[in-house]
């Protein structure tokens, strides 16, 4: 029988697909690593094939793929050399194909649903993972059950309803509503793969995977990661876990959560040194995608980052904006402020002196800027407009 | 010195990167096709790298690519099912660096403009090329001045935006403004690299050669792509040939070419059987990113169209729009409504019982819906909205 396992406690429980938090610390459930070796598939094509012994499935449908992951991992050297910065590179996750990481970890848990013949899946969203969620179950033909904020942008909502879910925005609690979706999962039979479910967290591995493989089998020294629920960290730093396991890597990368300054539960614990965090009171930043002020996988990655010598930074939003302009007009990327955090944290750490110019950073972008259009400071309406007949006249004027 | 040919004079000219255009017939000039041979470097990562034999170019700049390419090619198993349908695959371009097929082009485009020491580039765009070449011409640390129409949606707006280029809303005859830029381009130094230059369609062959290698270096019996300016159809037939030019296939794939009924040149001058399009007046439709009256690689699409044995057909935008449901709702993928002219062609062509059930046919997608959000039929209003404390009441009600 499936097992599953507490990261604190280390007791391992029956999987229950429902409810996978442990019921002596309420921490969420991750799945163990077995002790068995285990080996890469890279001629393979799909990238839950090529990572397939490291998932917790015994087989692959790619039916139920939409073609997610092998990402690019992109040097941004006009930004290194401007910014003075060590060797930064962009994990380009927004080229997934609903647009944000939140696939990596969909593709690996509706394959565990179909596998366990569930006929509804669902999810509770800010707006990347519903889109992810309902897309998925849509390819699978089951229903998705999707609940997000009654604020969510209308970018996000119609990006989700578009593969046609029950989808329901909620007045209330956010985090009530997380803990609350399970009741609902279990009494209707709806598999809940939220942020930190264990079979989500376990795709997550393919992006620190692919990492270390475009490097040509090396490690970063660094690795930037947005941190909301905690979930997406926990499953990058796990990929580490399991290459060193494998004899493929001896050190490891440290790891560098960052939040928003307006929502910064686990940084502000990082920053008082504590081991568990908490509740975030009126969190308000413009990177919507990571405002979580109670993250269910918090405690757990506020205890990976320290292992890892990593640590947990928040930067403000004026810095994110600045960084997300950055990165598309140097660098000809367009990613959403959420994202944007893993630039503004570089740029700030490399202030401290403690990057050595020759480290690899790699910085993960996590959602495309399409879904945010709203939130960028420009209105169309800036834009100069001219009449074709006078172009002639005015061109000279405007060019740099 | 390098040379362009002319498609139908045959006649070489020399290369002006301001103006490829015929100076006897008018039409665009093209990359002359080499005689020597010609072979693939699949274990490159890079698609550029990969094909790079097969390009326009003497070397890659690794730093000027976004990690454009390597799309996933998905089968649509559900829709076929569903629709008694022949193997039927999905080549999704919206998954490249902005959410577009354009991305494709103007790889190779932005390579040629750095190699020639050029420090401006330009587009007229709808929307897709112009996001595409701005963040190009941003990542290479060239000015881009970018033309679009003055009803261009405010999402291609802003989305073009953020890169910074020098964006201009022209109010005025769109075809003048595709010729008149090329005015401005010589005078200024502005390269124009606009939808039929030559090496933005030696970069769209890149997607042909994907597909022959990802159905396992086989043929699909039939290829459906959405058809603008022709630019894109071009460069897909392009690849064929070198496919069969290098000895790796014998025969070819059928090309259907799919318009929008609102805007039909070419699929009006097919069904009459004319070599020749004439510019289509008022006009009207859904499909903004195919809108184009008067394309420029119209008379070469059509002769590369009926030589593949393939054919010109147009779909109403209602069944664009059902199209695009279908796409999302059945198989996880949101499309723009450009792209969904594909599915509506292949069910259009499917009625008719030309097609085998065992041939195996693909739709280029060649756009993300991301991008044309305004266009959807329902708004995000009509989505219900429940307070947490009466979901438990709700829930069974709304399950299928």
């Amino acid at each position: 029988m499936e097992k599953l396992e507490c990261f604190f406690c280390r007791k391992q429980y029956p999987l229950d697909i429902f409810f996978p938090f442990c019921p002596r610390c309420s921490e969420p459930l991750l799945v163990p690593t077995p002790s068995r070796r285990r080996t890469f598939s890279l001629k393979k094509k799909y990238s839950l094939e090529q990572f397939l012994e490291f998932l917790p499935l015994s087989k692959v449908d790619l039916e139920l793929s939409l073609g997610e992951g092998n990402t690019p991992l992109v040097p941004l050297n006009r930004i290194r050399t401007q910014k003075r910065l060590p060797f930064v590179f962009a994990k380009n996750e927004s080229t997934n194909p609903t647009a944000s990481f939140k696939d990596r970890g969909t593709s690996v848990a509706i394959q565990k649903a179909v596998s366990l013949g569930l006929q509804r899946v669902g999810t509770v969203s800010t707006g990347n993972m519903a889109a992810s969620t309902a897309a998925y179950a849509a390819r699978a033909g089951v229903q998705s059950v999707i609940f997000v904020k009654k604020e969510t942008s209308p970018e996000k909502v119609l990006s989700t309803n578009i593969y046609r879910p029950l989808l329901v925005k909620i007045r209330g609690d956010y985090s009530r509503l997380f803990y609350k979706s399970f009741d609902i999962g279990k009494k209707y039979g709806i598999y809940f793969m939220n942020s930190v479910d264990p079979f989500r967290i376990e795709g997550y591995k393919a992006t620190g995977f692919e990492i270390f493989f475009q490097l040509g089998r090396r490690l970063p020294q660094y690795v930037f990661v947005p941190v909301s629920s905690g979930g997406h960290l926990i499953g990058l730093i796990r990929a580490f876990h399991d290459l060193r396991k494998e004899g493929l890597t001896q050190s490891f990368p440290r790891f560098i959560g960052i939040q928003a300054r307006g929502c910064a539960p686990l940084a502000q614990a990082y920053a008082r040194g504590q081991t568990k965090f908490k509740e975030y009171k009126n969190p308000n930043t413009i990177a919507h995608a990571i405002s979580n002020p109670n993250p269910p996988g918090g405690n757990i990655a506020l205890e990976l980052i320290r292992s890892s010598q990593g640590m947990i930074l928040s930067v403000s939003d004026e810095e994110i904006l600045t960084a997300q302009k950055w990165l598309a007009e140097c660098e000809g990327i367009f990613c959403d402020p959420a994202s944007a955090t893993t630039l503004a944290g570089l740029l700030r750490l490399s202030k401290t002196g403690k990057l050595n110019i020759r480290d690899k950073v790699v910085l993960i972008i996590t959602g495309s800027g399409l879904k945010t259009l709203g939130d960028l400071e420009i209105s169309d309406t800036n834009i100069p407009e001219i009449f074709l007949s006078s172009l002639d006249k005015q061109i000279p004027h405007m060019l740099l």
